[in-house]
């Protein structure tokens, strides 16, 4: 069964005479047609025996097909009420639709009071946003292929700006080499904003790179990633210039036993939360548990964040095909911040990380 | 009157206990506080008469403090239950909260659904999008300042781009040198994916930059824009290489026709589709008019795709402050494609350019 003949088989289980989907990146998965439509409307409607349907910009309607969209598109002008185009179409299939689903967690309130005006009749009483979820966090072989892709992607995006990083350089230097060297390679496209963050500013998890100059005897903080073919590549290393401090390198030391033992413990069966615990116990031991201040790791794939999320309260157990990320950080604010990353896919019995950069301290300028 | 308290003016207006605002770059845009919470809740809750609090991952707290937000900050833990808390928190400034206003163009309907459940007894009548949406259109100074810079890291990255291209270079490999030139200036973020387009690859108005060849005796479009203190440039220019045949420079001439009588016509008062209908005559009468298919701009600012839409249909008035681009394109199937875009601002009697590359054909190997 393919991924879109799944949604149209929930379709008919649910007895719905349509399901409505919105989110681009769903739409790319289920049909292979990558678009970012902004404020125009791009919907896929499946329907439980009859062949689905694509709703796009006119711009957008060549590509799709060149895409491998077979089914029916139809595009809309800019001019155009598009609520009133996708209801009539809905109705040449289908006279009087009463039941549908919608992936509830993409579609805007607004959108959905205009497709509901021209849709009266309609109820929306489910949810698809479960079963897109579930489907996209087991992946295939195929999609696994393309991480594994991304993943030597950020591999090469870490020796090239291991080699960047000196006392003197500024972060975004570094960030420009690693990111030039990946452009001709023809890696067009980071999964999010590339970090390098040294000494006291790498303490901040959610910061960013900046024209900080890195000194001397610091730590510095490397967190990248990559898109290939619409999978991404998402790891971390830390590295040290000169020589670090001994509470920098015990940092170190402890936040890579607890990602190494987290990475050891992955299989199928172990729940998201235990896996989370194993890696903040090591930390909360060391005596650095409130310095630990995010989840263990989320999901990756299509996006940087999906299920399943790696953390507290999460009692989802990891199967085969799962890919997610294996992330302890310590953050001393006004001092260092260390994080070890790598993202991982389960298998029969165990785990194997997209990246393989070594973990242990690399002193960069040695 | 700051930006913040004309919506707590608007919330008064229409007599609701409260106005909860979700979208992060609205909330960056009333705050000055950027954050991307993905699949996290973040959200700005504003009321009638007291202070309005902000609420966000833990995570975020203190980046929150140090953008500069000076009320209240909530934060929430991953495994807590964000829909509780901020219903919480809602109820311990308004016991009892009948009517809201709530930003519907950016909601899910999902989280709609669990706001909503935690919120019992609330109706959610009306919607601010529009609101938000007119304050956006109409730039201050401040912003206005913010995208003349953008404007000029545009203009420099054709200047860079432009010496780039040759017979033989790839089209991504132009993006690495423009974009490298931008990183070492400290430009880390592009308002989109850098189009270098060369020979009939142009006529894919929304393709991508490829590892196709540029050849000699061809067109080459560059479409980019970078990101500014949070607000963006967007500029197009089509250039030659070699000797381009002649349908390619009357195909330009005729762009550059409509772009520079569109902009000249730009003044307050003037309608988005009038000044559309300006700029697609041109290119009609020249016998182009079927390969002009997309609209003539959009509005720009902290996003791409802003109020003003400049298309048929759209009656809205421009008015000084407005910021959009101008970007009649021509493209020809299986040929060759041309645009040339500027994005301006409207002044009490006409209107500037953010952008001052030359437009006329640029033969950039002579």
């Amino acid at each position: 069964m393919t991924k879109l003949e799944r949604i149209q088989q929930w379709t008919a289980e649910n007895s719905l005479d349509f399901t409505y989907i919105s989110d681009p990146t769903t739409i790319e998965y289920l049909t292979g047609f990558a678009s970012d439509p902004h404020e125009r409307i791009l919907a896929l409607l499946v329907f439980p025996n009859q062949s689905p349907f694509l709703f796009t910009p006119a711009l957008e309607v060549e590509s799709a097909r060149e895409a491998g969209v077979s089914f029916d598109i139809y595009g809309y002008l800019d001019h155009e009420n598009p609520w009133a185009i996708i209801a009539d179409k809905i109705r040449q299939r289908n006279n009087h639709p009463t039941t549908a689903g919608l992936d509830k967690i993409a579609f805007p309130v607004d959108h959905f009071e205009k497709l509901t005006e021209n849709l009266t009749g309609v109820t929306f009483n489910k949810d698809i946003s479960g079963l897109i979820d579930s489907m996209r966090a087991i992946k295939t072989e195929d999609e696994i292929q393309k991480m594994i892709l991304a993943g030597q992607e950020a591999d090469f995006a870490f020796e090239t700006g291991f080699k960047a990083v000196k006392p003197g350089v500024k972060e975004v230097d570094v960030v420009a080499e690693l990111e030039y060297a990946l452009m001709k390679k023809g890696v067009m496209e980071m999964s999010f904003n590339t970090l390098v963050q040294a000494g006291k500013h790498a303490a901040e998890p959610h910061g960013e790179s900046s024209t900080n100059v890195i000194e001397n005897n610091q730590l510095v903080l490397f967190d990248l990633g990559t898109v290939h073919d619409g999978y991404m590549s998402d790891a971390s290393r830390t590295v040290a210039v000169g020589k670090p401090s001994d509470k920098e390198l015990d940092m170190h030391k402890v936040c890579l036993e607890a990602q190494l033992k987290a990475m050891d413990a992955v299989k199928p069966g172990i729940t998201a939360e235990e896996l989370d615990k194993i890696a903040r116990d090591v930390i909360t031991k060391a005596g650095y548990g409130e310095y630990f201040i995010h989840r263990l790791g989320h999901g990756i794939g299509m996006g940087t964040h999906e299920f399943p999320s790696i953390m507290q309260g999460n009692q989802m157990e990891l199967k085969p095909g799962m890919c997610f990320s294996i992330e302890p950080g310590i953050y001393v604010p006004g001092f260092a911040g260390v994080r070890i990353e790598d993202c991982v896919y389960v298998t029969e019995d165990g785990s194997k990380p997209f990246t393989h950069t070594p973990k242990n301290l690399i002193y960069v300028d040695k």
